[in-house]
């Protein structure tokens, strides 16, 4: 703080902070409802959260491959702008609904509340197994905001480095799982799997730590082991 | 909207975007500030914006490296948590200040002004010629908030992929420099540089381009000239 330019932190004025509690609880409460909407389709709601390009929508791709004749999947995508996400996942034959935020930098409840009826509304009298929330690509802001997902997947690719949890921590603390992207590119780069886990577990020790490559298939029979145990 | 459930969005409350409004002038004043202490000390400020992990603090120690002889370098670290960025720019031998947000998504012109105060406290009567502040890593939030700085750095790297310019087109928009990092890997990633280019030009014609691999080395030459032009 400079007392000679006098300038006070706008970030701390009391105002600020009580409309965004006062908005964090509104979207809590609609969180809430979107859970019950969810279970009404039959579904787990499974929120990703990641930074940009860390590999969420791969990673979507490619569990649909290997469970689409086994469970019903629909997709919420979130993004900033463009449609790209959700034609990657049409691509692939599920029920998929593109959110873009306009700006924001999250999605929050009342957004994925109008998401669950789109997709309601695509599946008629059809019901899901699994509905998987692609987030915005951010590892900051979507951690604050719940969704009404059952389960909450923090993921970090190799080349991001292994320091991630330390340095972006709610995220962590906030998820049901932590899983490491990309990692047939391990042999290019100095990354350290103990410590990220290692710091990771110290935030959390609740985490369920998975490791997989969408590119080699390395790692993903755990994962699909975990989204099959959701069903049982 | 569900006409149902009556839910309102609440990202749309009134009161919220005038509060948001004042924020974010108030912000921009206290930047014009900054900026001014920035030339006081001497010095031109680069803020540098991306995703966790893209390579900012790793682009910083070469670019130090090869600089350090010729031009007096300074650094203002901004993170949510841990001191490691300003460890490894410590190491290098230049002031650096580290900023801990606490939470936060960004930095904003208050805390950064903070950090002028404390690096200048670190210089005693010496002065900069480059003054670079690393911003937390998001590719979203800091677009908005003006530092004070005289150019703005936006940075992907191979391993996110070519379509975060289109899908996160704010901190394209606002910025001076678009610079892909981490080229060295573009042998094992499908990265179509047209593409990202191409998408990034068309949201903002006046963006200066460069690829680099702070690896190898690759396209550093383009990068030192710019700063070094800076001086001129």
């Amino acid at each position: 703080m400079c007392e000679d330019c006098g300038c006070a932190s706008p970030g701390h004025d009391h105002k600020v902070v009580d409309v965004h509690e006062s908005l964090l609880s509104a979207n809590d409460a609609l969180a809430a409802k979107n859970k019950e909407h969810i279970e009404e389709l039959g579904a787990i709601g499974i929120n990703l959260i990641s930074s940009p390009g860390s590999g969420k929508t791969t990673l979507l791709e490619k569990t649909i491959e290997h469970l689409a004749d086994e469970l019903r999947i629909g997709v919420i995508e979130g993004d900033i702008e463009t449609e790209r996400d959700a034609d990657r996942i049409r691509a692939k034959g599920v029920p998929v609904v593109q959110l873009t935020t306009g700006g924001a930098c999250h999605l929050d409840a009342s957004l994925v509340h109008k998401g669950i009826h789109a997709l309601e509304h695509q599946l008629g009298d059809g019901k899901l197994d699994l509905l998987f929330i692609e987030n915005v690509g951010n590892l900051v802001c979507p951690a604050t905001f719940y969704l009404g997902e059952h389960k909450r997947v923090v993921m970090i690719s190799v080349p991001e480095g292994p320091d991630k949890p330390a340095k972006y921590p709610k995220a962590f603390i906030g998820s049901d799982v932590f899983m490491i992207s990309k990692t047939d590119l391990l042999p290019y780069f100095d990354f350290s799997q103990e410590m990220a886990i290692k710091d990771a577990l110290q935030l959390n020790p609740h985490l369920m730590v998975m490791s997989v490559s969408s590119t080699t298939g390395d790692g993903f029979e755990g994962w699909l082991s975990f989204l099959r145990s959701l069903r049982q």
